[in-house]
């Protein structure tokens, strides 16, 4: 497949490519015409269909997978595709990994390596609850390991909430298990579930966009109440056990500067925030190493999100 | 009635007070001895019972009122009582307002002054929601009858929650008559609303402190969570009517590093954050104004809460 | 008329606007022209005379107002106008309100309603000094209605000063009538006067940029140093109520960070803070939401000046 | 002279003091007696007089220097002296300098150097401002020689006021040869003129506290507006120069959090706020070191002002 | 033994104490004597020898165990001892446990980890030069373990140091493992060193102390020169590693601000940086636990360190 | 010579350039060639060889100076040179100061300047330490004398680290005078000393640019070692005194959040903090001032550096 990363003006273009956007508008002459926003996992690109009567242009709709034939033009200093032909493709016809930003490890099985943790919990009130989202809840199960932990920084592609929160969960664990005075119940419980107000906060791929609620509540209060439902749902359960569960959630940004209403205040909270910081600056860094190419030049300049010049480790 | 604030070394008293703690110690000799902290509106004083056994010691408890015989003696610098008798007393024998802090302005008043602004309400969600906490809920409504506001800082008397939401009402009514572009229902049922979660954050007087789910959550999680139940009682509520209400009950703080997990994203959110804090701080000065008794000099020195010097307005 | 933001690139235009900036340049071959600034109240355009001295090509100076003939061309990605014919028009020829921002309310109107504030004022001290203002000193009260209260940010346009001293001396007649604490005639005074500094700090439109004076002192400080003049002038005003003005004056800003160098220490200055700040907020809120045109999408990303991502309210 | 700072419990004064404050009050048993606040220049003791109509007890008034005969004895763990005879005195029976901090530098030289600062201005319109305050003003001049610059923190004493400007003119003078860019009678204009605010933001001594004007205004907004005073004065003074000059001092705290309405926006104003912050660090620092009178330990703990712990340099 | 915490007024005492302070004074009536601090591991008291001449009264020196016989009695509210015999003891007559504060590890064992992580080293550059520390440098290893991390804060006992540096290379070993882009010889090495400067930066027990270098210099500064001189003792030293090591010791308080002159700008300084930080803060947050030995109430206040209100887990 | 910021589209250049950095790179057709930049004081340009093996290509390298003809292209708005001819020159053939930005002054009479300075020290170990810098180690002297003292920023020229070590020498020598409680000895050197970590933290010209060493240690650290090397080089150097002076280097940024891992401590410390802190404003504000070579407008608009908008002072 060529990539749209790797298209140059002058290019004749044949490949299937997602359509993320699609609207119809009208040149200064009255002309109608539609302008595309086609995207595979490199990239986006600005596509135009000129004339969209014509034989070849099949109907098709934004969030469809479409067979594009055009040719690529600079236009302000910008790539776009003038397009020929499209039709829209059906499943099977394509590979979704080379549309779409995914994990690189197995999602299933980071899902069984979480239900083993789950399994692990001795308190029969915290296990119960971690059972009732990720066991029994169906529609939940599917929508988290789906899910992406974010729309740009770091862990922001499918799968991403998943293999964020199963790394926090092992940090947690060593953690429980080097100072003695952690309780891992409550610390692992809350490992897991810190972020599942993800999965409201942000839209599914490809959007991967806030969602007005997430905008409007973010996902700590999202998922402070979705635990508190399941905790309505499953009935019994201990008022203190369910506050402290909460609180670790509610502080695990660590300051209220980032946007914990509450600062951690029993140490499990501190070592949840320290996990969940740790494994997103790592995966940042990460990232940004990966992301930079070049290998003759070593600093990478100022990154934002670290706020320092960065460079890859030597020898 | 001789309040505590003008209790002086070697003076005998003899009054009715609260008992706001009571506990038993035995001295260095192995002898058991009572100690109190009897409170009332004017402060709190230490006081001993070193022969709790005599005749002329009742029972009673923590927060019961009695009728404490004693002397006033002055120990490490600290005045403190040394009790000869002491009776517990029955409603009726004590003006409760001696006791406690209370609002200057009638609880029953400003309620119904609450109410009409319910009932100027247009939008029947909105409408609906307020009358399901401050018509049809009785526990609710006595409990936030008589709350405050606050530990210390303002409001922090019986009905002090009920003033000052009914304050932050009266302002937002203001604010939108004043400026058309803000939707005048959304704004007074989130005023209403805003500190509902203060009913459990403190419990209620002598006490008046900060409860286990009010250290570990905060009025702003606890209050959105509250709406969330009565909303789901209610059924069909609109969604984004939910979601901006809780928001701006989230957003009221209107700063993250003050305790908001979210700054203020829709105008009335803006509106009802300066409401509330105006409110807050008017009152906060003019507690500081009053508190200040002598009027020879006239500037009051730093005051923690407003980070400045401040004096009374003259001419 | 053909507004300046309509303009697309190979269209001929021939209408009025106004001259901004009027520069004589040579080209590499030698060869003389002029590089003009038009501009109307939707924004401003390139524009060059390559044929001066050409029939046609009126005498005329940057702030008249002229009218263009001339093709619409691309350079570098902006859009020019070639200008073949400019002849200067004369005062009603246009209409005025189509080349510079202005509000949206009636200038006499508001400052009718400003002057019955002043007369509603019981202190004969302060009424007095008011009405040295905007009665009886005609150049200021002339300067003080046409002037924005700010470069860009809220209220940049004509009668903005006004409109915006206007709206916070009202907020401010009601936090007097709810908080009998606060001193009405002492807080509608500095409300009314709070901001006359900018009309030295600001230069009169079209140019509306910061003087010299307003670089260098602030309006913060020349207001403070313009009501000191006019108490000398009026003679027996008493030195209390002349610092309280001068402090509120000063404290607007609320804190030493924005500029203000006391924090509010009387409570009419911690009312007219937040009055300020409220009726910025709410207008820099409601310009935000008007500038974005497009409904299809309703968050409108991050706002500097709110510091967070907005949406208009929705139901 | 018998010093507060080494008076014990149980020893017999008889010595000259300043009494500070003196009040009249009431014992519990109804007894007639004064309360004095007895001040040298080395601290503040509590006197009571228990039977001011005896013999031996003179009038006087607070601010008046007595000479005391009484014991000294400890309440509340604070020595205070009972006073048994006090008698009035005249100028000429006591030494000022006992009572009242005072700057180590002779006063008058101090001033003939601050004069030949001014003699050595070239600018015209600047060396007119400088001597209508400093030559023409004898009110100002007299009041500035003995002013303190600080309630407390650095140059606390009679003639500090003198003694801080003069230095950071001497700064200022350096400043201006070693960098020709910094334009010389600007710099030294503004270095003599930056503090004179505070003539009218603290008293005199002995109470050097806050002014009520001190407090509303402080002494940037008050010394801004002298300057302004004078100028229209004198009259005929450049425009540009004045407001350059002005913000020089409206600046010279060189940060809008340190109360400075304006950053510097000329390297003049750059040059003043470092001269400034360096002279009044430079002498906290040494009266920090004087004050630690003990050489047995070297590090003398947190400095509040220096925010780090500090010692005397060494070898 | 009898504590120093439990010593009540009126008491007589006979126990063996450390003697942390000794000096000589002279009464008013100008008789001489002695002025001791005594110090066991639960705090401090001070103690008077009225008459050092008499019979009894040995002579010892500060930092002597003394065998002490005395009254207790209460000055100014603070309790001291008159001290009537006093017998400088020998090593083996007292358990040092109970005069200072030690780890509740062996520093033995803690050792023989620490070695065992050094063993795992696979990088031979850095595995010589732990060596040349911990194995190699008898004088520095047996400073090493007997350190304290702090003078108060966490970690603030005899192995302190150890107990800290071996944590935190075993939380970094950890993450070494869980996240494969971290050079593990490089964290490990960094995670063992990062506190040496700590030897130099405090003085040893009982006065554990900051040094003058130590306040001059800082641990980072001192640690980081302490690794160029066994580098360079070494020879042969990659620069790169011997930089990138240095860096992470540099930068291991994660920002400026905590007094880390760089940023952390390779992967493994992010980790290190947050091993310290959470290991820090987990003993903070247990010590904290610890010292609150009241089990009645659960909130403990606001703690300085961890900037909240605290309380122990539940459940 | 025609000077790069000189050029225009269409022009034909012919004149030596320094080759900042050469490539190969191939083009889609297949074809190679090579992209160079060329530099001279005035800035940068972009220039490719289409036809690398043409005769008039001479063989050249990164760093050569280098006689180009060719012509000024403009390509997505930027201008570029299509080199037609290339030759190497030789040293001798071009004036070096039209190539790299290089101080005002006189390096040589700098030097001897700083020596001077060198030979007023009183102190012999801080003189002999001097020495070993600037008199006996060759390398480094000419090290020092030629780099800059930033990349950007201030002093950003050969001769730069240099002019500001000697101003802020001169400034810490009239400071010593004017102040008499500063140890002059210790301020000088230090002064003289505070950035040569620098000669390692910045490449020579013309890449200018921060070394591995000293992204990861910066300037502080190093030249810290520096010292503490030559320290140890002399030996018997007073531990006090390299602690001090060391101190001084590692505090002169003044502030942690600065990179400063300690506040100063002693009043040297602050003193040379202030004059590195003057000298380099005024220079960043007279090269602010420099650049703005248009005088029209006198407000320069948000200087980053500075914090605010500028402007040359008049008058």
């Amino acid at each position: 497949m060529k990539f749209i990363e790797t298209l140059r003006d002058g290019e004749r273009v044949g490949d299937i490519y997602l359509c993320k956007q699609k609207t119809s508008a009208v040149t200064k002459n009255g002309k109608a015409y539609e302008s595309l926003i086609l995207q595979d996992k490199t990239g986006t690109i600005d596509a135009k269909i000129w004339d969209p009567n014509s034989q070849g242009i099949d109907d098709f709709e934004a969030l469809d997978y479409v067979d594009i034939v055009g040719d690529v033009t600079s236009f302000n200093g910008m790539l776009q595709i003038s397009v020929k032909r499209a039709r829209k493709v059906s499943e099977g016809e394509y590979e979704p990994g080379n549309y779409l930003p995914v994990s690189q490890y197995d999602i299933e099985e980071m899902y069984q390596e979480l239900i083993r943790y789950i399994e692990s919990i001795k308190d029969k009130d915290y296990q119960a609850l971690l059972h009732s989202f990720f066991t029994d809840d169906k529609e939940f199960s599917e929508c988290f390991k789906k899910h992406s932990a974010a729309k740009s920084v770091h862990h922001g592609f499918i799968g991403g909430l998943l293999e964020h929160s199963l790394s926090v969960a092992k940090v947690c664990d060593f953690f429980a298990g080097n100072y003695p005075v952690l309780n891992r119940d409550l610390l692992l419980t809350a490992a897991m579930l810190h972020d599942i107000g993800k999965t409201k906060e942000l839209s599914f791929f490809p959007i991967n966009d806030y969602t007005d609620e997430g905008n409007l509540l973010g996902h700590i209060v999202i998922g402070t109440e979705m635990v508190s439902d399941k905790i309505r749902e499953i009935g019994d359960f201990p008022v203190v056990k369910a506050n402290q569960l909460k609180h670790c959630i509610i502080a695990h940004h660590g300051e209220l500067e980032f946007g914990s209403p509450k600062k951690p205040a029993i140490i499990e909270a501190v070592a949840l925030s320290f996990a969940d910081n740790l494994d997103a600056k790592v995966e940042t860094f990460k990232e940004a190493l990966e992301s930079n190419t070049e290998d003759t030049y070593r600093w990478q300049g100022y990154n934002r999100l670290l706020e320092t010049n960065i460079r890859k480790t030597m020898g």
